[in-house]
């Protein structure tokens, strides 16, 4: 499997483990990891700590010109916030683990211009499949539900 | 003048006063402010912290009927992050200070149902306008510009 993809499943195998939801990301650039993270909302009680977002956070304040050029990869559809985070910045691309358990919002960006390729990865949604199962009051809660 | 947009004004003032950009929010429930917040760009490092996002953020967990019933006050038209941050949580109105100096997502957020409205606030316009002419560099880099 892609490297990077690996890595994203690694930064949600990691939330899951600190008991929070399992959806992780890394940005990366010029083939380089330049931020990772995961969804935060049970570790540090956050609200905009999705995956993706955390990941952004991580990279730190970059130049417009690095988010053209990256290209961010999530185990999981991007939800309306981190889409609107993915316009922003004018990140073009963007690999996504699985869309089956959640449908996030890749019509708004495939309307403006962003790549968005989906994996169907099963890892990723054995991962989502259960951890809903689980705990769907939770879920329901990280995606405004 | 609406206690409430003061009340974001209040906190772009002070974000201003931290050497940092002078948008800030309040996000309401009920009649009562249950989180504040302003941009941390240059503050925290972040670039997920926009003023509006610091609300949320700082409004902590809530569930999704709170949302429903809230009302943001900005002291900015939302970016495309902030407008997905709203949609995600369900926000159904927005009080914008003004679009003049920055126009955000609104019409997406109008087209899925959120009531949006635009005061053109002359201190939130003479703000900005004062801001980005000080600063341009550092007002592109937190519009992904």
């Amino acid at each position: 499997m892609d490297a990077f993809m690996q890595a994203a499943i690694e930064e949600a195998q990691l939330g899951l483990a600190e008991g929070g939801i399992p959806i992780g990301s890394v940005l990366v650039h010029e083939g380089r990891i330049i931020g990772r993270g995961h969804n935060r909302r049970v570790q540090e009680g956050s609200v905009i700590k999705h995956g993706e977002m955390d990941a952004l956070e991580n990279a730190g304040r970059q130049p417009a010109s690095l988010y053209r050029e990256a290209v961010l990869y999530t185990t999981l559809s991007p939800c309306p916030m981190c889409s609107g985070a993915i316009l922003l910045y004018g990140i073009r691309r963007v690999i996504v683990g699985e869309n089956q358990t959640f449908m996030g919002d890749e019509e708004l960006l495939r309307s403006r211009g962003v790549n968005v390729d989906v994996l169907q990865n099963h890892t990723c949604v054995a991962m989502m499949e259960q951890f809903i199962a689980d705990q769907p009051q939770l879920w329901n809660e990280d995606i405004g539900e």
